[in-house]
C-alpha cells in the first residue's frame, strides 16, 4: 500500500494529531529493493510488515439482524490472519438469527481454514463473566450485557485482549464492498506501522460515501460528520487559541486502536462512541485535565486519519434519522470537562433548532463505561476460559 | 486469495471449459508452511505465486470521455507490478479529455514511481505503424485505427507484446470501485496459476451487479449475458449432443488471456469482442473444424470462469441500450461456421421480436479482425521502437 505521507500534525498536550492522508495506491507490489525516489512525499508500506501486524489485529464487527449475505461479504474481505470477532446483537426467538450467522461464519472458516469468534451480545456467560469482574458499567438492570453497538465493540475489545491481540479493530457489517473492507485492514495496518507511540489510533475517512437515488452521487461529507467535527475542532480551538480544522473524523466507525489505548479510554453508549474516543483521548491526553495515565501521557497518543481509495457503500437503515443521531453525539461534546459555556449554548440551539431537543431542554448527560483497566480483566478471564471454546471457529 | 477447486471440466475438442469458481477469500494471509487440510475443495494462491504473475502481466484500459475520478480510482486499484497501458478514444477537439487523462495517469505514476503507457487511439504513427504490418484490419477507410473498444483492446495487447509480456488483461475504465478493481487482478493471476496449458483464458463473472433505483437490488444476470450464455451453451449443445450449461462468461469485458492464445485469435469489433473470443476458440480448436493453431491444439485451450466477492457497480450509460447491443452480440453467434440453422433461426426470431432486426431483414456480418499472428509484428515492433517512449509514463 501506498499512503500519503505526513505532511502535518498537530499537538494537544501529549497528543499528536495527523492531518489527512490520502491511499495513494491499493497494493504497492514487491518488496522494494532500492531507496525510492518518492520517499519524501509518500509511504510505502511493505506487505510484510502489514502482514505481520494483521497477525497481532482482531477484527471486531458488530452485528445486528444484518443481511446474512452482506455479513458474508464482509469476512470475506478480511484478511485471513486477522482474528475475526463477531459480537452479535440479532433476535434469536422466532427465527434465530444469531444461529444464521454462526453458521455462515463456521461455513466461511471451514473453508478458509481461520480463525473466528462469534459471541452473543445477550449471552449470561458473558454477563456473568462481566459481573464478576466487577464492570458493572456494562450491565443492565436485569444484569445482562446492555443493548448497543458500543457495548457489543468493548465485549470485541475483551475477547482480542483475551486472545493476547495488540491491536483491535473495527468494522461494520453492512458494507456491500467486500473489497473496502479489505482496504480498511490494511489502512489500520498501514497506520501502526507509521506510528511512533504504542498508543496510536487510526480513523478512516471514507474517500465518497455515494448517495443512492437514481443515480450515484458521490457525496464526500455526511451532514452529522460535518457537525460533530466541527464541534470537535471548536473545542481544540477554544482551548489552545488557534482555529483548527484538524478532526476529519470524528464519526469514523471504521476505527482502529492499539490494546494499550483500548484499555485506557473510557467510551460512550451509542452512536457516541467514535467521537467520545477523541474527547477521552483529549480530556485525558491533552494537557488540560490531569493525565489519564503517566505511560501514555508520556509517550503521547497518535491518531491517523487515512482517507480510503473505494467508496464506502452500506445498507441505508431507514429507521434512523439524523435527529436521533446528532443528540447522543453532540451531548457527549456537551458535557465533556473541555466544553467551555459558549459551545456549549451553540450545541444546544443547534439541537432545538433542528428538532432534537424541546426548547429549554437539557442535553442529556451520555452514558460512560469505564476504561476496561478499570475492571478485574484477569477475573473474566478465568471465568470466561473454560467457555471460551465455545465461541469459536473452527468447532471442534 | 482463495478459490473454490475445480469441481467439473467440460470438453470440447482441445478446448477444457472450467466451470464456475468462486472466490473465497481474497487475502490468504502468510505463506503456508504445513500441509493444509482443505486443499481438497479449496485453492489456496500464495502472494508470492500471484505478485510473480502481476510482473510479467499487462492491464489494457480502454477509455472514452469517461469521468476522470473514476479513471483515477481504477488505475489506484491495479497491482503495482502490472504494466498498466490506457488506450484512449476520447475527444481532443474542444475539450482535450484526452491530455486530462494522460495527466492523471502522469500523477499517479509520478507519486507511486509505476510505469504506464498512454496511447490516443487515432494517434497517426500508430496508424502508420500498423499500415507498415500490414494489419489493415484495424484501419478505416481514412486510414486511421477504427473506432470502437474492441480496437482499443488489440492495440493495448500490441503495446503489451511490445513490452514483451505473458499475460493481457482486460478491465473497463467505469468502475466505481477501486478494490473490486484490485479484485480482478488478483482473479487473473490465480487462474493463471492453476493453468495447464500456455494458452489460457481468464474471464470474470460478477457476484453482482447491483441495480441502483432508489435503493440497491443486486442482480445476478443481465438480459444480455442470459441470452448469448444461452446461444453459446445451445452451439456447444448442438455439437457434442449433450445439453450444456457450462459458459457463463460470454459477455466477460473483464477477462485475460496468456499472449500465447491472444495472439492466435481472430476478433470481432465492438460489443461483440467476448462472446468471439470464446467462438474463435471453438471454432478453432473444438475439433470440428480444421485446428486454427496446432501447437495450441496439442497443448489445449484452457478457459477459467470465476467469480468475484465484490458487486460490479460502474456508470450506467445512458445511451446504449439492450438492442444495440443484443444485435452485434449475436451476429457472432449466428454467423460461426458451427451455428446450425435450427439456432439461426432462434436468433433471427429473438431479434425481431426486440425490434433489434427488422422482419426479413439479414443479420449484419460482423467485422472479424484476423489474429496478430498474421500482421508483421516485428514490423510493427521496429517502427514503433523510437515512439513508445512519448507513450510511457513517468515521463523523462
Amino acid at each position: 500500500m501506498r499512503l500519503e505521507s505526513l505532511r502535518y500534525t498537530e499537538r494537544f498536550g501529549s497528543v499528536r494529531i495527523n492531518d489527512l492522508q490520502k491511499v495513494l495506491e491499493l497494493d504497492s507490489g514487491k518488496k522494494s529493493q532500492t531507496p525510492r525516489k518518492e520517499e519524501i512525499a509518500v509511504h510505502k508500506i511493505e506487505d510484510e510488515v502489514i502482514k505481520d501486524i494483521e497477525g497481532r489485529m482482531a477484527i471486531v464487527i458488530p452485528i445486528k439482524d444484518e443481511k446474512l449475505k452482506l455479513f458474508e461479504g464482509v469476512i470475506s474481505g478480511i484478511p485471513h490472519d486477522c482474528l475475526i470477532i463477531v459480537v452479535s446483537n440479532s433476535q434469536r426467538k422466532r427465527v434465530d438469527r444469531f444461529r444464521m450467522e454462526r453458521d455462515t461464519l463456521a461455513q466461511f472458516c471451514h473453508f478458509t481454514q481461520r480463525r473466528a469468534l462469534i459471541v452473543h451480545q445477550k449471552d449470561s456467560r458473558l454477563a456473568q463473566g462481566l459481573a464478576q469482574a466487577g464492570y458493572s458499567d456494562m450491565l443492565d438492570e436485569k444484569g445482562m450485557v446492555r443493548d448497543g453497538k458500543s457495548e457489543g465493540m468493548i465485549i470485541g475489545i475483551l475477547l482480542a485482549m483475551l486472545h493476547k491481540k495488540e491491536y483491535v479493530a473495527f468494522i461494520d457489517s453492512d458494507n456491500y464492498i467486500p473489497g473496502a473492507v479489505w482496504e480498511y485492514v490494511k489502512i489500520y495496518a498501514a497506520g501502526f506501522s507509521l506510528a511512533r507511540s504504542p498508543y496510536a489510533m487510526v480513523r478512516v475517512l471514507w474517500h465518497y460515501k455515494p448517495k443512492i437515488s437514481g443515480e450515484m452521487y458521490f457525496k464526500k461529507w455526511g451532514r452529522v460528520s460535518e457537525v460533530t467535527n466541527k464541534y470537535l475542532n471548536s473545542l481544540l480551538s477554544t482551548k489552545t487559541g488557534f482555529e483548527t480544522e484538524i478532526i476529519k473524523t470524528a464519526n469514523a466507525g471504521e476505527h482502529a486502536m492499539t490494546m494499550k489505548l483500548a484499555e485506557i479510554l473510557p467510551y460512550a453508549s451509542g452512536f457516541a462512541i467514535e467521537p467520545q474516543e477523541l474527547i477521552s483521548i483529549f480530556e485525558g491526553f491533552g494537557g488540560i485535565l490531569p493525565a489519564a495515565n503517566q505511560a501514555a501521557a508520556k509517550q503521547g497518543i497518535e491518531i491517523f486519519q487515512i482517507e480510503t481509495r473505494n467508496p464506502h457503500l452500506h445498507e441505508e437503515r431507514s429507521g434512523i434519522h439524523l435527529r436521533q443521531m446528532i443528540l447522543p453525539v453532540l451531548s457527549v461534546i456537551y458535557h465533556s470537562a473541555l466544553c467551555n459555556s459558549q459551545i456549549k449554548q451553540q450545541i444546544s440551539k443547534g439541537l432545538i433548532e433542528q428538532g432534537a431537543l424541546q426548547p429549554e431542554g437539557e442535553v442529556p448527560h451520555p452514558h460512560i463505561i469505564r476504561p476496561l483497566k478499570k475492571a478485574d480483566v484477569q477475573s473474566f478471564a478465568s471465568f470466561m476460559k473454560e467457555h471460551l471454546q465455545t465461541y469459536s471457529m473452527p468447532e471442534e
